[in-house]
């Protein structure tokens, strides 16, 4: 990653995920696009506001949020002041993208309305990031309502699927409005942290042990959540039924490429930790490789994966979550243990935004043909 | 206090201060200010690269620390990748303005010097922000080196000193290089929360209680800031003896307009407690005042005195430090007990930001004639 | 304080309230005593179970909580395994005490039906706190029920009626069962901090500025207690309002002896703030003296009042929260201001020991007869 | 576990490790033993202080430190008042048995004339941990001083070597000071969460995953423990290197019995985090069974290993560490991923008690004759 922004430019026209200096010739980088935000109220909604409210071709045009209805936003959200802006009960007419922040199962119900008025959909919750309908029944316990809309659903990493939504982007310029499904902040870490070895088929085995801040539960007002209960103590939950296993497990077995598979993207051990600090992820992948691998063949993985990423840096030491709160970059990190050969791959990101928000405007940049960073330069808070 | 940053246009030319979409006829809008940062290993040594890093109109040309010759500055700060920036031991030759976050004492050596050089110097350290220099003794125990400059310095509190700093713009454009003697963090806080009351001379008997996170402390590695001392914990220091209080004292005497004036701004109560987290200040100020007033005269103080403020926000409930995370926004809060008629007046802050690097950054703005906010936008951090 | 107990025995018989060491002529010494605990499923409930479990000198014979009939305290309390013990919907027939550890209005409604059976009742509410009852329409807003009961029951708090506790104990051992109001955190801290002034007269003027850990606030899952919302913030809450200071005023006047008064001791300014720490509280009491005192003179104040506690440390240096995490020791510290001859008195404690679960048993060993340190000689935890 | 404490009893004469209600024949539990701790000026130190000033059948007779010779105790560990205690340069003559709390290395160069002067040594350090010389070359990297005192040493885990801390006891009786070396905090926890399994050789692949709280990294003040640099942020370290490595492959090698053996337990992948609290360890051990187990299977094994200990809990949910707080207790859980049959084994602990001072009395109590549990029933603190 370069502080600058990669390059990201596409050989055909539209250029689009071009950066911030170079030109992108959709209308959008000259007027602004009007957005609308559902699910308003939480963090990540929260945090959606933050970002779009800076970002310099987005005008939020409505929020909508649960039983807030007329309340100003600096009521629900103190931190944002003096914007004007309220929560609302419908989507207002006038907005062209919206980004629904919903718990499982509510999207897929207004995602086919949206489409149908041509709104673009950037869609931060599960409801169309797994290709095949029947893990929904695995993972989430409930019958998709609308199957036939996860193979048009890009699933929103661009490190992974920038083409696709380049496609999306010059579908969209046609007339046919995208739908995205951004993906979740544990499988945003752990996937990109594995890529690089899933692509070559490295993967023979695989344990990944997360641990995440409290943000990523939520908003909500639950016992587990007090601070007291949370405050000094780490604890494992959701032991072998997190939802964003499906994730990984899909991704990690799409990662790989000429006809490269890995035997352990399928099965995988993962196991999710509430820690004492508010924002970050951290995923460890515990890897035994299908092969005999060295530190430099490992290095090299990485860097030529991520070497053109504007939101990608491999790291030489262990990086901390620390290192990347509040911006949408995600360090990783991968070593080979000289005693036994096994690979170990570190990813940490700041959950709300390269895990959820962040991550969401990346991909919507995309999709509108805009430089794929706009709105997304802050640079980490320290310390 | 509005988002987009109230109006503060001066009514001579040229126009300093100006907002972000104003117009400034100092070529500093057109071009780069070349920066260094003298004391850039530390926490606010950090904030300010971070913060000048996303500067419109800003470049960093040099770097200076402490034994950290050549190290690239991402060793010294992992949140800072890819600028390609290290640390030196001089400040190079084309840097026109010099920012020094440096230990009292360590800037009144070097400021005659760059001030002859024709660099304006913003100090964030305390050196130059007492107007006497019996005050240098009786705080920081030290004979100053360079009395003479103490009254060229501007204290460079934009809400109380920006004609000062607009006259040192127009100085500076002259061929005077400005002296600008940055706030403290606690003494911002107070100061900002308790000028309204002072201004009227409401002050007739004042204790300020104020709770700092631990990055006020600076990074060393002291016994004191262990985590293992400072987690779970909240304890009083420095009791009667905290250096600022000679900055809030002079501050709130300063403040009296109309020939008003302060009884209890002398002899003030400061306490300042450490609590565990990392960022931000409370600052509670308890004032008796010298006259019976009540809550909407009191309100009305406020609003009046910040309605125009572009980093000052009134606010109607006990504000949370987490409300400013990470900007340089501070927020107050004033209310009269209807059981006894005191005043309490509450200010909060990021130690950080407007409490160091962003209200330094503020005034170079105003200073070099840029618009007041430029640089300084970034919303809040939640949670 | 010293760490075996100081001597507390009184001049007629029965001793009570002796030291460990010491004898009781109360069979209790050598039987259990029967308790039951009503509120048991809260933090404050969570404390008595773990100190009374521990306690040589009692069997908890019976916990009642709010809907959680039946539940085995480990699945409420899961530090507390292995005990046997469950949540019942009523105090059993054979608990000759009862601890109550409810919200204020809920004892008041009880305490009648309980002193009626023969059961002392040692009360961690505030419903039998105020001795007078337009107090509770004042602070708590309702009528209370059982105003008769006012006078007969006792301020739980050994350092400042010691006395009324064995007077108790006696009338016990009569026939009469005992009525302990045990009194607040915020109110044993601010209290035991200031007494040594109060009682000669010396508090002209008083600002009480508190620092709470999050358990203080109880084990509801509220917005406000979440852990995002909490960890890395601080702000003041319950301005003006807050219903521990009837408490505070009520104390620090009747603690004045000898005809000595407090001009300041009514209409207090107290503020709480909420900061990220689960456990502890500070006050800092700034007080402007009556008349002028020097620092010989409070530390005479202080040792003197407190010399032989057994569970109050006056220190020499200020005291942080950490120094009795977990115990039931708290400890004050006073400081004349040579500059403006204002006095600092700083108290710290464990909210849920000296503050809420153990100050009730220190208050219960004294009406039992037993050794004043029964069950509450665990030195604090560190770090 | 049960809180009362399991049976220990020994067939053989003299009863050591009898608990609490039971008798033992050694005079130690009619008279005090005298203890000297050397290394008390660490976070370990303190929690040894600490649990032996409450230890019915112990006195402290000596403490020894690094550079704070004559200084009171409560200077250096300001939680433990009035004791009257102070540090000296030398170990008492009168000491019978001398607790080491020193860094690795250091310990190896005193035992040798401690162990002659007839002194049984209680080493907290890593110096006698391992059977094997040529380990010490491997994971501390130095070559070990006495190397011939390895065998004579015990590993002070009662729960895995039991009969060779009662056989220390007996030969202690006899004339033979005992030599036990108390186990790393991450290895305790480590294999204690995994015994059950090794015991019968199912261990065919491993990955351990720990988090840390910062009391386990010790209290000097180093830059990384900075709480600016701890709080809010999560990161591995040691990767591949954790010397506590040796430590747990040699236990679970040693735990398989009845000539089974685990392939996984040469070459694990140990790997350490340090996460933002103060106490506490978790570890998660991630296996490949050597053959296909069930649930039942593998909660025999638990209950069947532990339904003695007095201070191992089998947990039915994951357990948090919060739930063990400043006690002895560790809780243990383990089960059987449905999806892909590996085995997860969860263990937690807190560091300074059960990782460190608590374990250490635990075998001192032993090798004393005394009720193991004597000195140690205190219950977790919580919230």
């Amino acid at each position: 990653m370069s502080a600058s922004g990669g390059s990201v430019t596409a050989a055909v026209e539209p250029t689009v995920g071009a950066t911030e200096s170079a030109g992108a010739i959709d209308d959008a980088a000259t007027r602004k696009v009007r957005v609308a935000i559902v699910g308003a109220t939480g963090y990540v909604g929260g945090e959606l506001i933050r970002l779009l409210l800076r970002h310099p071709h987005v005008e939020i045009v409505g929020l909508v949020g649960r039983g807030r209805q007329g309340d100003a936003v600096e009521t629900i959200h103190p931190h944002v002041a003096g914007t004007g802006l309220a929560v609302h009960a419908e989507i207002p007419v006038d907005a062209e993208t919206v980004f629904l922040a919903l718990p499982h199962g509510a999207a897929a119900e207004r995602v086919p309305d949206l489409l149908e008025g041509a709104r673009t959909v950037i869609d931060l919750g599960p409801d169309f990031r797994l290709r095949d309908k029947a893990d929904y029944t695995t993972w989430y316990g409930f019958e998709h309502p609308a199957p036939e809309l996860l193979d048009r659903a890009v699933y929103g990493l661009p490190e992974l699927h920038r083409d696709e939504l380049q496609q999306a982007a010059r579908d969209r310029f046609a007339g046919t409005p995208a739908l995205v499904a951004s993906p979740g902040c544990y499988a945003t870490t752990s996937i990109l942290a594995l890529a690089p070895l899933a692509r070559v088929g490295l993967i023979g085995d695989l344990v990944v042990d997360a641990k995440s801040g409290v943000s990523g539960a939520g908003r909500d007002a639950k016992p587990d959540l007090h601070f007291g209960e949370v405050n000094e103590s780490v604890k494992a939950y959701a032991v072998f039924t997190h939802r964003h296993i499906g994730e990984i497990e899909q991704e990690l077995r799409l990662a790989a490429r000429d006809g490269a598979s890995n035997p352990g993207a399928s099965g995988i051990d993962f196991l999710p930790h509430l820690i004492p600090m508010t924002r970050g992820i951290l995923a460890a992948g515990h890897v035994r490789p299908a092969w005999t691998v060295d530190q430099a063949e490992v290095e090299r993985l990485y860097t030529e994966a991520y070497a053109d990423e504007p939101f990608v840096t491999v790291t030489a030491q262990p990086p901390a979550t620390k290192h990347v709160l509040g911006s949408n970059e995600i360090r990783v990190h991968a070593r080979v243990d000289p005693r036994n050969g096994r690979i170990l791959a570190i990813g940490v990101l700041y959950n709300l935004v390269k895990g959820a928000a962040g991550q969401a405007i990346q991909a919507f940049n995309i999709v509108h043909g805009l430089p794929e960073d706009a709105g997304l330069r802050q640079l980490p808070l320290a310390p």
